[in-house]
């Protein structure tokens, strides 16, 4: 499929739940993407060198070709720990932190992920890659990358100054698997109840703790029904990590890389909250961020 | 064990996870608890009428003398809904509302809980009864009953006249035993960092949403071990509920109903609050409130 001579190193993102794979000619010439369901959460340590051969395989790619590799595969209980560059840092300083991999064979590499000592302890692995994959782009000083674990990315110019983590989307799963709302919460969505709630946790977001039971106590009360339960807990926790990150960095001009039905829901509470929202798609940014760095590697 | 002719009425606290009974002689002369363990997460409607014959019979209450309960068995699948009376209302009112349990036997009663529409809809079963036992004691405009979901109930005189439900106790619990922090909360507790995490979170609540991440970020950077994450999960959630009670009702003389370790724990974030903490035992209060319901229901 591919001129394999002209294929200057293979890209990865080996994140927690799958794995894909970019074979790069230099420049921004670049693959389709090859895709496999074995991400880091389902594999020991001695499986990634067989995947990896496998994913290789399917791209057609030589001996010799290099590896680049982003995300949890660089974790601890991953293929092997690439460490935190810790914040402030300049993103060109990703790629010289990557960590070799001992792998005879071949030259394959993790990039490092990202700390920060205050105002809390934080990391991120993977979202360092994205924000690279930013660079040169539409620059704005605030990166919004919602998730299970959403991060808050504060930039200047090509340095990362700081960041800060909410769990919102763990938040919301646990509450709505394992507390007494999961026997209320309905499957619908409505997107005004959604809003409503955002605009209730933006107005006053101390009152969000008050505001959970009242998810149960409507059922309980046959008042709810009109509702959409779901979209109104989401709106609760969105809206209230909205409300703590403005009044850490004030509204303003914010990327947002994110896509679906969760680009939705933050471009959203988003713009509520006062931002200039600007969304980026998550695997163009992966893929560029890995470009990125793999240039700043390999450039002859 | 008692002479069973002045047996006036017998009282259950019938919770979700337990049964507790007294037999009632009129004025405050009262036995000594016969408790079970079959609360009503574990029984089907069915089941009561021969728990409850059991714990007659090691009361050795003669047949005729009536019961009255209070608690989950009158929540929807308990032993028969007891309903809801709304707030604003007379503390008195509640022994008047008490739901007949269809026995033909035995004059069997349980009191109804409180709901309210506003600012949240929001309902009670329990607590309303132990609201009831302070009646007469020193009297204070707010009371606190901490728990899985904490309820903090405002007072005019003998008039309930709001309150407020946070899932503090189960959002510990969900968040401790099922998100990421599962894998990271020790099993110490550190009262002074309880107290430090308590002191964030009412300095500055909307933080709060910011700090969760923070528990397992310290540990993968091997910088957390010095603190009590238990412990600092748990200051976190309880002052983010104290800072909100804060807001909503300003500081003040409250009535803290609590036992034990979340008594001191409340007891600390209540009074770092500035609220003026009056503490009084939960079982005591409850079968003062079940005795002032069966006086006003029963009074000749």
């Amino acid at each position: 499929m591919h001129e394999t001579s002209a294929v200057r190193a293979v890209l990865a993102d080996w994140g927690t739940s799958k794995l894909r794979m970019w074979a790069w000619s230099g420049g921004t010439e670049i693959s389709a993407p090859v895709t496999d369901p074995r991400g880091m959460k389902f594999l020991a340590p001695a499986d990634y060198p067989q995947v990896l051969a496998e994913g290789l395989e399917k791209l057609s790619v030589p001996p010799g070709v290099p590896v680049l590799i982003c995300g949890m595969a660089g974790a601890a209980g991953g293929w092997q720990e690439a460490g935190y560059l810790e914040a402030p840092l300049g993103l060109a300083e990703l790629g010289a932190g990557a960590c070799r991999v001992d792998l005879p064979e071949r030259d394959v590499r993790i990039l490092p992920g990202v700390s920060t000592r205050s105002p809390t302890p934080d990391v991120m692995r993977g979202e360092e890659t994205q924000i690279l994959g930013l660079r040169g782009g539409a620059q704005t000083p605030l990166v919004c990358l919602p998730g299970t674990h959403s991060k808050w990315v504060a930039l200047d110019e090509d340095r990362l100054t700081g960041f800060t983590t909410y769990m919102t989307g763990e938040l919301f799963e646990v509450v709505s698997q394992h507390s007494i709302l999961a026997k209320t919460l309905d499957e619908a969505w409505d997107a005004s109840d959604f809003r409503t709630a955002v605009d209730e946790a933006l107005a006053d977001p101390v009152r969000v703790w008050q505001a959970f039971f009242g998810l149960r106590a409507s059922v309980v009360l046959g008042a709810g029904q009109a509702a959409s339960s779901r979209a109104r807990l989401s709106g609760l926790l969105i809206g209230a990590e909205c409300a703590a990150a403005r009044a850490q960095h004030g509204p303003g001009k914010i990327t947002l890389i994110a896509g679906g039905a969760m680009a939705q829901a933050y471009d959203t509470a988003l713009r509520a909250a006062g931002f200039d929202v600007h969304l980026r798609d998550g695997e163009e940014v992966t893929r560029n961020g890995l470009i990125r760095a793999a240039q700043d590697i390999w450039r002859d």
